[in-house]
């Protein structure tokens, strides 16, 4: 056994696995040396995987985000938009509305909530299992990124719209606010891993960080993802550092 | 920096930050000195993925193995099991057959095909998302595994039956014959992880090793874990060996 302040000097020509070893060693040492906070964060990564610095789980199911132009197209003229009770993140709700989306296969998915407040674009948020059903195609896209989104009709009680450029399948993100962003050692813009435990124990890799101190700190996960990880209840992922 | 062959005598009582920095070590120390073939797939999980060995990919979408006997009851007495189309498995096959699966939500997905051959068990596999439609809350099981299985009814066109423990969420899985094993340094029990790369890169883990040299190399993913991971097409995985 060796002591980690061991004062031997370096061996002066390393074979792979020393560098290997001296590498991790490196890494394990400046994780102990670290602020106390960053500290406790970096120690949990090393240990099984329950220690890891845990985030709250948000799993998102299919929404729509809408203009206020587009919200009365659907409902008529005079609707209100009314919220029906608040989301995780701070201004963000669900609405007490609900549009059925239809794709090309002619099949439509009902009661697909409407997320507020209204925003200056229109977008539709599904899981690739939605999208094989409706029969689109739509990128793997950050919210508003929409260039090459793909086409699906909406219908409300008041009429409806086909938007050529509106569905798209989420990025797996997290909100942070910044101290949290400092605490685990990313940025605004950072990919990330993050392990969910359990029977189907899935590691969960190009995650984006978004940070911005008016959120709580929140993973997003869609249906597929949280589906796949065998998700049955509220839970925490694991936060296993930058990719 | 420190050799990790130094020959410094250990300390007598070791801080909690030492004995974690032994312990990595140990953890390292002893997959370097893995047999050979162990020791390269260790070796290949540090490098970029893509240079990792691989394995092709089968998606299973929800199906089902019956019985003779429940095959009859469905069917009728003189009814003859007929293959569709073989499967890339040698001698399995999808029928020409499939039934109507209902559980307590009194909802129905139709067209759920049976795979041959005919079996001495009732098993229904099932995604989670198809479990949620359900109203049911079927185990992560192996295939044949059905102690806990969750029931479902099954509708055919000569009768239907209620089977008590019929439904799992298959484990993830890969079939492989031995010489594969050897090559990627697992048994059959292993339990190992792969990686699909792409905008959803994802690597799954708990993926149980089931040998037998009458099959060909073949990994099995649910749909949800093929959705969550962005699979649109025929692909392969990345092995990651062992966990």
């Amino acid at each position: 056994m060796r002591s980690p302040d061991c004062g031997c000097s370096a061996a002066a020509a390393m074979t792979k696995d020393e560098v290997l070893i001296d590498l991790i060693v490196k890494e394990v040492r400046s994780a102990l040396q670290a602020p106390a906070a960053r500290r406790s964060a970096a120690r949990q990564a090393t240990r099984p995987a329950s220690a890891s610095p845990t985030i709250p789980l948000g799993v998102s199911n299919r929404h729509i985000h809408l203009t206020q132009k587009t919200f009365h197209r659907l409902f008529g003229e005079g609707a209100a938009f009314e919220e029906m009770r608040p989301l995780y993140q701070p201004g963000e709700f669900a609405s007490k509305h609900t549009l059925a989306i239809v794709g090309p296969k002619l099949r439509s998915i009902p009661g697909v909530r409407i997320l507020g407040p209204l925003r200056n674009y229109d977008q539709v948020e599904v899981s690739l299992t939605d999208a094989f059903f409706l029969g689109i195609d739509p990128p793997v896209a950050n919210s508003g990124t929409l260039n090459e989104a793909a086409p699906l009709t909406l219908v409300g009680p008041n009429g409806s719209v086909y938007l050529e450029r509106c569905a798209i399948v989420a990025s797996r993100h997290i909100h942070m606010p910044g101290a949290d962003a400092a605490r685990l050692g990313v940025r605004d813009g950072d990919l990330c891993k993050v392990r969910v435990p359990g029977a189907k124990r899935t590691v969960f890799e190009n995650v984006l960080v978004r940070t911005n101190d008016n959120w709580r700190l929140q993973m997003h996960l869609d249906t597929d993802d949280a589906n796949a990880a065998n998700i049955r209840e509220e839970t925490v992922v694991e936060f296993l550092g930058r990719m």
